[in-house]
């Protein structure tokens, strides 16, 4: 994580306007903050304006737990803003789900514990047993919560209560192979990150690699994106892709997409966790 | 085309089984020909072989127009092949159809005439006016044929007649904005290439830049493929793809996807040209 | 050309400091204009601020002829701003330098006929006879001017005599086999763009193609570079690569990188044009 | 590894002639053996003929101790030829270097303990003592062997004998950041891979990614490449690139870096695993 200092992180959007830029530049550097990092984006196909700010905290006028209240007064509410502030100063709290497929799993564990990243990770919730000791192993509470047709809802209630026990800022769907049911997304909206093995919207669903084998494309593809109540259609955060030939059988882009699938998941994690994606009607803006 | 000498290109294709390969190459070798180049596929889901031989005919012991008899009684009817000769002799003739957008019939154009491509383009053939001069101008009979809803039947009745008449190996759609009915596709099956502008099956149909941006995909691309009955449908013989983000319009992408389009039909019809295609199940595996 | 009103276009960078970005939106808002697209980026590396801002003038209160005075006294000079403004109401004039391979210049002519960009080509010159008639059928003068190294100094200066003569705004090597002398890259500083057949800094000077063969990459590329004294050695503007393997002979890679270096010349040709580059320390900013 | 059978592997090139494929593939078949696998390459810029073989033994005629003598008697020997023998029944014993980068080793150890793929992974050499609790939580010998310019020659003699000791098919250089001498490369010759951090010959030796900043590239890369004596300058396995900008930092090129470097790693390590690299001249024909 780059967020080492004392710094506010502010992402908001709303219908363009001469001088919001300008305005939203003024309260921070009259109330002596530094702006470290600025991006802004206008969508010039729906007229919607976009920003991320960044800026020191260390001398700034208003103190950190008013100054949501001081932008939404003096800024916010005259543009008819959505905004969003974060605060550098707390760790945030990650949740892994798996299944049975390890490549995911181990990158994320591998990132966490070698420090690339600084998050914590206080819970792996599984639908099976088989990932326990590595979360032992690597000192995370595993619960194994196994899920039917008919036992969906009840189990997710206790995924839903473990989330908010532990205080979750973001849910990662680690090649998690279960359907989440809409009290899940509902509870957690733009909190919850799945990877799905395809380039979306090709191959939404069930065994893209054998649709694509059959279908005989060119490129196969990762997309991690936001989980919505409506399968494979949340936001897209990151994706990539890879070339494949006549050459590539089934087992070939499984192999190549696991390579794929774990570093997109981890992009859009990334981009996520330093609060660098907007989003609006159902597209990301991702400032990099 | 690297086709410049004496040779004979065999395009076989089979269920696999002990010993195609060795019988291929022992009709080649035995009758004193030389093995310029051979690439054999074998796809192990579908247990189906594939090969493409081009051989040196300059001391070859049986005549030009007995080879395809003779490898079919020798080795075609053993293994039930499905295969196609061709001779490098023959320059290949090629028409292009085109309706407004200027970016791919000039670049094949350009190709055709700076010497890049050893073909000959004898016809244009465009619903609109708008580039008899430029075809007048590289030298080429242009036939405007108007298409509306009611009149497309019998005014692709024309173009086959046209297609036949001057003897054409290959039709290349250079962002021809007309379906072609099934009488068209049916007349030549595997002798039409189109250009469609996303990486298939990913946004099929009309505007497909829309419905990209609308997705708020990452990346975008280009797909050419062989024109059968159902559209966007036909066997993909080349795609491309190029990274978007939320800071390209729908313009910007237009503008981007001309330069991969043109690129991607091109490479498509390179491939034809050069007999590296083998069609298998709506599949196409590419020698390349 | 998205230039299509009356706008202007103005591009700074200066060591970063405090306010910056405020200040120059101040000095257009305040004086009544409507700013189209703002870009800016800090390169924290080296604390140095750039600027790309486009802001339509219909209502704008500073004469046009007076903005670049009035921005330098009140903004430029505070910040000792490097800095440079574009009226988007001129047409942009290109000359092309060619020698004998086709592929860049009958592209950049397909775009320039097609309307793709809106610009002059008053001339071309060339070491060789090859293309008079291209240009003669392009309607654009064509100016051939032999290089020998003993004539190469003289001859220069007939054409640097020629760029003047015909006001061009920007010189393009389309493959243009020479080494341009210091007289030269000094008369028109970053304003002569060249298309390298390799990803620079690898395979610099001459043969990249046989030198990649030799080394055995797995990627090939194309450079676009400002030429400068150094050769090879100007600040990059677009680059682009694509996967070669043991199958590509180096005919191959002349085959595919000709598809490349035309495409990324362009795609230079077009930020260069649209004032999207900024440069510093021989490195390029690109907003695009 | 997709080394489940019990299969031979014939790597081989030689001068290219007439007839050479069908002399191997007849000594297969006449001896009974399937083939499972087969490519092929002519280098026609060397006129050179390589070839990979891979066939089921569980009827084969000749006994597994005695395929090579026969091969090489029958084959190799008329042809000149440069081969290799790999029966698939033995599990690839691999050793690790590492000095205090983890991305890359945690990416091998993922990859080994989860079972994606099936070798041995007997010792890990460092020469710090980072990682010494991670090699014992995957349950490998860890060696701490720190290294000065003065202690140099004599530790590598401990390397040397620690892989000697271990029967060590393949050693990994996973961002191991020390200069191998002769000694050490001329013991293990085509028995080392290294990753180096730029897409090589670009920006070898230290630093790349300061070098690629100041240079301004567009794109970066990573390549895993055999170490010979000379340094960054192996037959190269595998290379990947990625897109950068002006608003990736030295720091974001570190990171993004990792991410291909790690896969980039991992592709070459499972080529030579599969026996499916050959060399020649420096280069590699990878058979994938």
């Amino acid at each position: 994580m780059q967020i080492n200092s004392d710094t506010a992180i502010l992402l908001a959007h709303c219908k363009d306007a001469k001088g919001i830029l300008h305005a939203v530049t003024d309260f921070v550097l009259s109330n002596n903050g530094n702006i470290i990092k600025l991006d802004e984006h206008v969508d010039e196909d729906e007229s919607h304006f976009f920003m991320r700010v960044q800026w020191d905290l260390s001398e700034f006028n208003i103190p950190k737990d008013k100054i949501g209240e001081y932008f939404n007064t003096l800024i916010g509410q005259k543009y008819d803003m959505t905004w969003d502030l974060h605060l550098s100063s707390s760790k945030p709290r990650v949740a892994l789900f798996v299944s049975k497929y390890p490549h995911c799993i181990y990158d994320l564990l591998s990132r966490y514990e070698s420090g690339e990243w600084n998050i914590e990770i206080p819970i792996i919730i599984s639908n099976h047993e088989k990932f326990a000791g590595l979360a032992e192993r690597f000192g995370i509470l595993f619960h194994h919560i196994p899920i039917t047709k008919e036992t969906k809802l009840e189990q997710e209630q206790k995924e839903i209560a473990l989330i908010k026990e532990h205080n979750i800022d973001l849910v990662v769907l680690a090649r998690y192979m279960q359907i989440l049911s809409s009290q899940m997304t509902e509870a957690f909206p733009m909190k919850i990150i799945n990877i799905h093995h395809s380039s979306l919207p090709a191959f939404a669903g069930a065994n893209p690699y054998k649709a694509a084998f059959k279908r005989g494309v060119k490129f196969m593809g990762a997309t991690a994106h936001y989980v919505t109540e409506d399968l494979d259609e949340g936001p897209i955060i990151a994706q990539d892709i890879y070339p494949i030939s006549h050459r590539d059988s089934i087992s070939d882009m499984k192999r190549k997409g696991r390579d794929i699938e774990k570093i997109v998941l981890a992009k859009a994690v990334w981009a996520h966790l330093n609060h660098t994606v907007l989003i609006y009607k159902n597209r990301t803006v991702i400032f990099d």
